[in-house]
């Protein structure tokens, strides 16, 4: 179940826009401009285009954010950020910054949205590194947020206990969930088993303040997580997530395929697809809202690379609901010694 | 496509038997014995049942080799080996180990069938540590060989490589492949990403012997995966493994509760099902045939601890053709030096 959502009438905090990378994505500009525009009309959500004017199209008359340079899907994260001072990421990131927009959003290169995040507006004091949380869908409740879904590929015991305490304020922001449960991603429910990072990890988290933990979980029981966060590494998080988006769209594809092998299943799959319809939906990337950088003193959202129209929709939508309640202020209570 | 099976006029090389733990797995010791007697019968390979003869049923006039004691499904792995020196799933390593026996099969406690492996037929000459080789389907191909599945949560890299090595071994023996391809699991296809442990191995597999190496994989791709090996920590890719069948099940499950959801939606499911069979029995776990512990000297089959009569079958069907294609010389080989 998503947040309640603002309806066309709502009003941002502040009256600030909500910052889109009208670049970033293997659609742009195209679907993100066209996605930054459904979100104003539609949600009523106030936006601003960040990106060269003259490549945009018709941006409906939404505000502009000059930016002359784009950062590609392939460039080098760290080296593009530094050398392109001017692009539509970087722009966006100090346009957070600088008090005059509400949030980022962006579906371009994901190392360079975190390192523009991360080096225009800085990490929130005791943050050691910043990480991805990413919604993972839960049948007939809110997504679970899975973090660090690869931010870090290397991580400590304390990294880890952060992300807790980060997803923790994720969910509740996002979800309004009010005590969020977390858990801790091993290969068995027992505290005696993982590596090292897990097992010190599982021993820190028992007593961790701001964290309700629940014990381990294992990769079966990601789609059915017993727990509002799901912490671990970025290398580990990141492949379970790819093997979850892998295994879902394998067994996706392999369903239509059978659906449309001959009249009879075509006729039968007429049957099934509007009853399928929910579940698909629940699972569509595009809804998602796309993964948010915790950690930093501002709010990124980054919405997957093949994002269209509606997947910047919801990515605006997050970013501006996750803004309005706090999420920055919630991040940094939750790493501050009580 | 399965590796081609003998049929029933098989003969055992030297005419010996698999030995079947007949008291391992939650369906033990019914359906372990039912397998048994299947694979004698239907496959024509010898069978030895391991455990107490009282508690085994009718065995069917297959042989038995008396062992008193039991370890459970939830016993300390290396405690209980040690311990319970008359167990079923001693007693089976042993007979592999003093010829008695071609292999062994276990549906029991996966640790305790790996200490037992060890412990009693002893570390191949070389081998770091062994590891568990898991078959994962691949759609119109034979499965590809993903290891390790949990024996090791902590890695070296020059553990990876001999994993590397030993399932190229085991494709070889187990699916025909005259010079299988190995993969490397990571987050990015660049040999930049990842951790140290995956950027070092990456390095070390591209000068690896016995090795043809074609680069990382990411989560997403191991359902249509590149190569025909894909080598990991137990860590990782316990994880990885777990959100595959976790993944499957839950869609599995979905899509039967739409299938059952009114009249309508069943007299389509009556079209869809019988279509959908042959992929639902590439997945079906009784039919893979179990995990392989290689880089022990002799073969240990491990299959899930929920196996059916089914499973038994498959199990004792690799354990035979395996150890018949000489796994355990081929494993030896792959990691001695050139």
């Amino acid at each position: 179940m998503a947040a309640p959502r603002p309806g066309p009438e709502a009003s941002s905090p502040g009256g600030l826009p909500v910052a889109v990378d009208a670049m970033g994505g293997d659609n742009a500009p195209g679907e993100i401009v066209a996605g930054a525009r459904r979100a104003a009309e539609e949600l009523g959500i106030p936006v601003v285009l960040v990106g060269p004017p003259d490549q945009m199209g018709d941006t409906g008359g939404l505000e502009v954010l000059p930016a002359s340079e784009v950062i590609a899907m392939d460039d080098d994260p760290g080296s593009s950020v530094r050398r392109k001072k001017d692009s539509s990421l970087v722009r966006a990131a100090e346009a957070v910054r600088d008090g005059k927009a509400l949030a980022m959003v962006s579906a371009g290169n994901t190392g360079a949205a975190m390192a523009s995040a991360l080096l225009r507006m800085g990490r929130l004091k005791g943050v050691v590194r910043p990480a991805i949380a990413t919604p993972i869908p839960q049948l007939g409740s809110h997504p679970a947020v899975l973090l660090d879904a690869g931010a870090n590929a290397e991580c400590t015991p304390a990294m880890l206990v952060q992300f807790a305490q980060m997803g923790a304020a994720y969910a509740s922001a996002r979800y309004g969930v009010e005590a969020p449960t977390v858990a801790l991603l091993s290969i068995g429910e027992e505290k005696s088993k993982g590596t090292p990072l897990v097992k010190e990890t599982h021993a820190l988290l028992e007593d961790a303040e701001h964290v309700r933990f629940v014990g381990n979980v294992e990769g079966r029981d990601l789609l059915r997580s017993p727990a509002d966060v799901l912490v671990t590494d970025g290398f580990t998080g990141n492949v379970a997530l790819k093997t979850l988006e892998g295994s879902l769209r394998f067994f996706m594809d392999a369903l239509l395929e059978v659906f449309a092998s001959d009249e009879e299943a075509k006729a039968a799959a007429e049957v099934m697809l509007p009853r399928l319809a929910p579940l698909a939906a629940e699972f569509d990337p595009d809804g998602i809202g796309g993964a948010a950088l915790l950690g930093v003193d501002g709010v990124c959202v980054i919405s997957h690379g093949s994002s269209n129209a509606t997947a910047v929709v919801s990515a605006v939508r997050v970013a501006h609901d996750v803004a309005a309640a706090g999420l920055v202020d919630r991040v940094a209570r939750s790493v501050a010694p009580a």
